[in-house]
């Protein structure tokens, strides 16, 4: 009864899970490796930085001198980022790339003393689970770009996206129990992402895997080198642009619909998504142009 | 209580998740590749071949002139094909292959235009659904022998068999998002065999994987040059063929039926199954056997 | 309503899921391919050898001539030793190793037989199941060393336990199926730790994987060199021994607690044990030590 009662309170606010975010500055740097003089003065305002053109989004952790902590005003700030114009038929996909060496570090552990206070600590925890949430529940596809180490709700947030690409210089950890703190949330979401014992390994030990122990796991979907990063990511984001945003808004919320439920309910539910697919007006003109051997072109 | 409702008219009529089919044709050319000129005749009248022979059948996906599409009259036969005499105790073991380069292209996309209707297309949803959780139901082990690519219900299909070897030029796509139509169903099977990130960087691009990524990721359990994919096939087929009938078909009934229960109710029920195994003719055959250092013989 | 009323009896008795042990001896030989005279004394009296040194408990399967069979016996006198003093802040970490060049061979078929009856057959698979549960809801982290081979309830203590570190001459079975005994048990803790397809394709042949296929498939974390194996074990077992004990149960329990849980379920109970970690004194005295760029000095 007191999870119950207590999940009420939690997580979105509201019935819907989208909320209005505030303006926020379009006209960043993308490149995680880069310094342009714009990038630097906009990161002083804010610690994330957003653009977008032709439909991908990029959103930049941009406080690398604080190696990209997920303090809760970075966490606010992000989750803007992602909320904004969230059901534009102009973004069809999501990047979350970072500046400077580290991704991300995790929370701020300056924010997480006695002096904060339980409620402070609670608030923090809640803003990070729901940006979480936010990325599985949001209408389109959300990228990780990584190149570096990501480490504790910075090791989440990549388990957290849809689709995660590293460099091979990036490396992967949960190191809370070395400074005393279990990395508990970013368990939630490493757990669901890799086997068990590499989980638990990661989370007793604090120990960091590389890249290429993080793709052969199941923690990121593509290890390629540094030089070729932004080109990998770039290509499927791209590819994901292409494609008709109301399809795949449909398939990503019948794909985490589907996966906690028994065989016979998910086939019941995914059988469904295909029959409403097809009554689409994009899920008709794409089988009508493969018939008659032309591009689609969709109404998103 | 929609939902409910639903799968109340959803998947198996009737209470038993085995009915009769119609009788099919026993005598066809197994070998995927092969085009010997029986296997032609009978290809002509029914979309899929069937023989068997000690205690291995094997079910053959005949149309590869329409690059073996799950089409509901393939979907119908291949349920036929699965269900004919499932109980006798003279099948021990199916095998799933295809005639030509493509293993399956998955749904004839003809059956899903505007033209056919809602009610047709549920109708086509619900059969392949049937199929897929067939397999699963089945008394015996059904491996797939993939030969060639095996794209969105193709695809699905492999995922859903008990085992799955391929040959080395296969290839594993869901591509429905390129043509508007979101591989949801076939995200069914996928999103349990391999890792959340690997099937939706599939379903999201659409882009195939090779088979050595597949085994990587759990989508097949064996990859092996194109020369050994019968020869490797048929040795687990006749190892299966050489075991008890009903303590393979108690085992993979128990298997399915604890994995998504909670810890202690999947000990529970295991233990009672180990306990009701024991109690089977062969479960006292096969120890008295070992102990006396001989060959068990059993009674299926 | 057979299964919630069968679940009452089944399991841990009590209410607790710890029950006091009776005193074991603590002088044994740790190394598993050892065979110091004290330690063939000790197995001649217990199956199993305990000791424990700076935190770490090194509990050993000694009866290597009945290769390390999970008898009755056995399997109560590794519970036994798995829950002596398991409240105590002096122990950390558990270690499970074998004596002799089989891990553990399973269940002892001459417990099995018609001879035993039902109800014996019962008090096995239970004390079995408990044990494996035991492992999960321990408060310290379990790590199973194994070097040699390990089938069926062998190899479901090894899926079972939280880390595994393996020497490359290990091999992992579930071989059940051919002494007409499927593995059904085993599988409850295989299913959970490798893909479906993996699992099946070793219960239906019974055929063994390499301890490289085992790590690549999340059954185990770590294949090293035979001569490396302790070295790269107890260097584990260390790191975790220096961690706060408190900390570390509570993350354990955590872990394993939301993981089956939904999404938002999960991070509710993971957001939960965030902020009750920073209130435990380990917690405050982490972070502070971290910010005062000291060493933390635990309380546990």
């Amino acid at each position: 009864m007191a999870v119950v009662a207590g999940l009420r309170t939690f997580g979105m606010k509201g019935t819907s899970w989208l909320w209005r975010s505030r303006g926020a500055p379009l006209s960043t740097s993308f490149c995680s490796s880069g310094s342009a003089a714009t990038a630097q003065r906009e990161s002083e305002s804010r610690p994330t930085s957003m653009r977008q053109q032709d439909g991908i989004r990029n959103i930049v952790l941009s406080n690398p001198k604080k190696r990209n902590a997920l303090s809760l005003a970075m966490l606010k700030s992000l989750r803007s980022d992602i909320l904004h114009e969230a059901e534009s038929r102009d973004l069809r996909v999501i990047i979350i790339a970072a500046e400077g060496p580290v991704f991300s570090s995790g929370h701020d552990l300056k924010e997480l003393t006695d002096a904060q206070g339980r409620d402070y600590h609670t608030e923090v925890f809640q803003t990070c689970s729901e940006v979480m949430m936010l990325i599985r529940n949001h209408p389109v596809p959300i990228i990780a770009m990584v190149n570096g180490l990501a480490t504790a709700a910075g090791c989440q947030l990549v388990a957290s996206c849809d689709i995660a690409v590293a460099s091979d210089k990036s490396s992967f950890a949960t190191p809370g129990v070395n400074v005393g703190l279990f990395c508990s949330t970013p368990a939630v979401a490493l757990g669901r992402a890799v086997p068990r014992k590499v989980a638990l390994e990661m989370l007793f030990t604090g120990e960091p895997i590389s890249a290429h122990e993080a793709v052969r796991h199941g923690l990121i979907s593509k290890v390629v080198s540094e030089a070729q990063l932004e080109e990998e990511t770039m290509k499927i984001a791209k590819k994901i642009a292409s494609l008709s945003r109301s399809v795949v808004a449909l398939g990503k919320a019948t794909f985490y619909k589907q996966l906690p439920q028994d065989l016979r309910t998910a086939y019941y539910l995914a059988s469904q998504a295909m029959v409403d697919n097809l009554a689409l007006q994009d899920g008709q003109e794409g089988i009508e142009a493969f018939i008659q051997k032309r591009k689609p072109i969709w109404s998103h």
